[in-house]
């Protein structure tokens, strides 16, 4: 707990005084005032959070977490067990959405097993961190240990400050895992206090009759545990996943380091309630990149009182979303930094109305 | 006449055979099915208008058009009218923001004076179209003649055919006019059938009383030319400006080969819906980049039943928008051209529920 307390004590406000001069520059540029409405907010935000006057992303990397889930034992999920593992050698191999996706926008991938079911062969771009093999099911007692949890998290601060070497300037998270939208449904419940039905939906495509299977697993589980949502480390232990604290530690991590985050669609936003349950000042730190078509995320970004970029029905998860949206915010850096002035370009000014 | 006449019997419907297929090779890449939401609605979209199975931008295209506008003699806009001028200096020094996000893409903005009240010094990328040094004050008579309303759109049609000798994958549409949202609205109110009051919002951010004048200034110029709703070359004549013909050229040539076209915002879109008001084949061939934070251009969505990809309160116009829904489309293409299929990854498919 020392490591995730000394993080937290680590996160600052972001900069209200650069933020402020960047919006002087912002209001100079050849363009009517604000009217490049949320490109300008994103450039602000970024300068806030970064501290540099002229930010720029020479580093995109997008943390993709694998882990397996207990719960799928349930059958709450469209696809077998084994695809976790097989995916992780698709993402390996480049031919996994994340992939097409990062190389599009010049993103780095960094793959981690913190807890996927199997031994995985060794790869030069596999990260392993295994917590364990998988979770619990949930539906049966905690999905894992107090320490687990913790040790999730703490892998997750790990994760980011070993990744660091190579040079970070905003990171998107991302995650697979068969069975994890079953946990963050959980987590979403507890922390949020919505109903199980509110916050559940179909995750990789399941039938009405599995929907409904889902809904009374999760009720179980929350049943069977008692998670206390007072306590974020409890409610991860109980209902979470491997994969879910250590994108919260992730999280906390790199807003302890000025490092912007763009946070993925529903499972990223469980982890990201976690993180911010464990502290709110996390808030000016996240941007959502999009809004799932999994019911649950609008909930969470409304509880985080996050505007998503994109809504493009996506719920892949893997980090898509995140990818595109660091497009986005990479955009806005680029009017603050490359747009002329009106002085510099000559171009009159606003008549006194 | 017959130039555009000719255009609109060559715009045919879209290849549904190679769309169905495209929607096959979506269904068997490694992620659940439809996950990826408008991403694949919008790979599937391009294959159809392109009649290409891989599809890849190599050459990405913004047209900003530029243009005066007789009413700003009506104080309508926050900018004085030189403006427009000085802003075509900027896009050729490549200070303002369409060369900003253009560069970012890896797109080329052709910067054409179509109508600009002065003469311009010679560039090497200005390419010079004139029709006529601004239109007229079209609260006091038509804003232009019947001639060169049509003169207009067979320009963009114009413009569209010599770029091609440089090849062009996909079109960004983008304009430039201190003015042009009042002509902008009175397009929308006359061809939609709404309010002048639902389709009139404040430009480049003018106050109350100026949007009072704005207002009234449309319904006085309605109401001294009563343009034919049935008649969109009519309405573009007597309410409209020589970009806005020349964008709806430049829309109609695009689809006529076969070349997918994003559409900016507010003045786009009254362009678009110009065009399609030609021919509503078009709708097939347009994609909707962002909802602007300028009232009237979500009624010219809706009449165009267009989902805008973007919502991020833009509403400066010369195609920044487009350049950035740009961005979104040719990442849908690659999804679809780059994924990994279950077969080829060893992953397996869903269980049968």
């Amino acid at each position: 707990m020392d490591t995730i307390r000394k993080i937290i004590s680590n996160i600052s406000t972001p900069d209200y005084k650069l933020m402020e001069k960047a919006q002087g520059r912002l209001d100079s540029l050849t363009k009517p005032q604000g009217s490049l409405g949320r490109l300008e907010e994103l450039a602000k935000q970024i300068v806030g959070i970064t501290g540099i006057e002229n930010p720029e992303f020479k580093n995109k990397v997008i943390f993709t977490l694998v882990a397996d889930h207990g719960v799928t034992e349930e059958k709450v999920s469209a696809y077998p067990k084994e695809v976790t593992a097989q995916m992780v050698y698709n993402f390996l191999n480049g031919g996994a959405g994340i992939n097409v996706l990062s190389r599009y926008i010049g993103a780095k991938v960094v793959v981690v097993d913190i807890g996927v079911a199997q031994d995985l062969k060794a790869h030069a771009h596999l990260v392993i961190k295994k917590i364990n093999y998988g979770t619990k099911n949930m539906s049966k007692g905690p999905a894992m240990t107090r320490q687990e949890a913790m040790k999730s998290i703490e892998t997750g601060i790990e994760i980011l400050e070993e990744e660091m070497l190579n040079g970070i300037d905003i990171i998107g998270t991302g995650e697979m895992g068969i069975g994890n939208t079953t946990a963050s449904s959980a987590i979403t419940a507890s922390l949020t206090k919505k109903s199980i039905e509110d916050v559940t939906g179909r995750g990789t495509g399941i039938d009405d009759k599995t929907l409904k299977n889902k809904i009374e697993i999760i009720k179980k589980a929350l049943r069977t545990n008692n998670p206390d949502p007072l306590d974020p480390i409890d409610v991860l232990a109980k209902v979470g996943g491997f994969e879910i604290g250590g994108l919260a530690g992730i999280i906390l991590s790199a807003a302890s380091k000025k490092i912007p985050v763009v946070i993925d669609g529903f499972i990223s936003g469980a982890a990201a309630l976690v993180a911010y349950h464990l502290e709110p000042k996390l808030k000016d730190y996240m941007i959502a990149s999009h809004c799932s078509a999994e019911k649950g995320h609008r909930i969470i970004l409304e509880h985080l009182g996050l505007k998503p970029l994109l809504d493009l029905d996506l719920r892949l998860g893997e980090g898509t979303g995140a990818a595109l949206g660091i497009s986005i915010v990479e955009a806005a850096t680029k009017i603050l930094t490359q747009m002329a002035t009106f002085k510099s370009a000559g171009v009159s000014k606003k008549n006194k109305l």
